[in-house]
């Protein structure tokens, strides 16, 4: 069973990793719109890479502590996490890649306003993604609950965002494209967000027991 | 052996069930919102509840199969890709009820164009959705990277109707509200296209146990 406990381990470890790299293109990819910064663009392709063969690695190592160790209860709703937490982050990851691409369309244009928004829901949803992740590994129901309640917080930045960047485009006819590019930076961050609520509510039912994923209403 | 067996099938029939009604709302939600039909999005809406329901037999067959049949190799990866694919059609099931939302928005205001494209990219999409999960079911890798291929032909319909909406929007600067919520229709059917997408990598994966994910080009 020694053996099995430093598997787990590793899959806890490797989790965290990932987590990790994708918390870095998410910074990154709001860098390099808000900087036009192309070193960062390509900081975000690089850990894509690396994002991709890690959750290749993860999958693996969970499905062949399936196969090989046949571990009850528990154990076996741990592992079973781990799978969806692992496509969890890499589908966060790729949403930080298409910011970044966005990034790369907007990088010779002119600055459309401020931008001050954008970089402050960023912050926000990467601290979702650092929680969910915290309350996985250290089985904390109530941190994943924390988690779910920032999602309406998420929810309300992107009205916002949403608002102001269509009152600009009634305005200023000549800078819809431009909008269009920065509704949907706010809708890929909107998503990553779900992703640590989709995360954060395996939490509570791996904890709890409860299935908290379709009235996930009666926890906020 | 042969409860295990039945078991199997169960799980087969309930994932082919859950792919039903997700087709049933990509439909409903686009026919709702061409044809302004309040009683459409009541049906998506109803069918999500039942989705929803069905996400959560399906993850605590395929758990509870893991748990006490203890299976080994190929019957392994079907379950754990099960696992996969119900937590992407319940996505799916989401990305119907956004578009029936705005169906919802749009519907005492103005048509805004024919809308012709995208009951056109809906059907595509549903194509998808229909044949990864018969290509699931069959084990057939061939099925699975022709749904590979379509997910080029959905990315160009929604450009074209990205770029018509921007022309529109550019135009007439009132309609642009509308258009915005045709824009995320749009690219509710690509993550729908996504999601089939993912489905048929793990196909492809689950039959000639190459890793497709991250390497999908080579099979286009």
């Amino acid at each position: 069973m020694r053996h099995f406990e430093i598997q787990l381990d590793e899959l806890r470890k490797k989790l965290l990793e990932m987590s990790g790299l994708v918390e870095s293109s998410i910074t990154r990819s709001v860098l390099s719109l808000v900087e036009k910064d192309e070193e960062q663009v390509r900081q975000v392709m690089e850990n894509e890479v690396r994002i991709n063969r890690m959750q290749i690695e993860i999958d693996d190592l969970a499905t062949g502590l399936l196969a090989l160790q046949q571990p009850m209860a528990t154990d076996l709703r741990f592992i079973t996490s781990s799978i969806k937490i692992n496509s969890d982050l890499e589908r966060m990851g790729d949403h930080a890649v298409n910011i970044a691409e966005r990034a790369r369309s907007l990088m010779h244009e002119p600055t459309i306003k401020p931008l001050i928004d954008l970089p402050h829901m960023a912050k926000l949803v990467e601290s979702m993604l650092r929680e969910s992740l915290e309350a996985f590994i250290k089985r904390d129901a109530s941190l994943a609950r924390n988690v779910l309640k920032s999602d309406d917080a998420v929810d309300q930045m992107r009205d916002t965002i949403y608002d102001e960047l269509v009152q600009y485009m009634e305005a200023e006819p000549s800078g819809i494209r431009g909008c269009i590019h920065l509704m949907f930076v706010a809708r890929n961050l909107e998503r990553i967000a779900d992703h640590a609520t989709n995360i954060a509510e395996d939490v509570v039912f791996l904890v709890e027991g409860a299935d908290v994923r379709h009235h996930a209403e009666a926890f906020k």
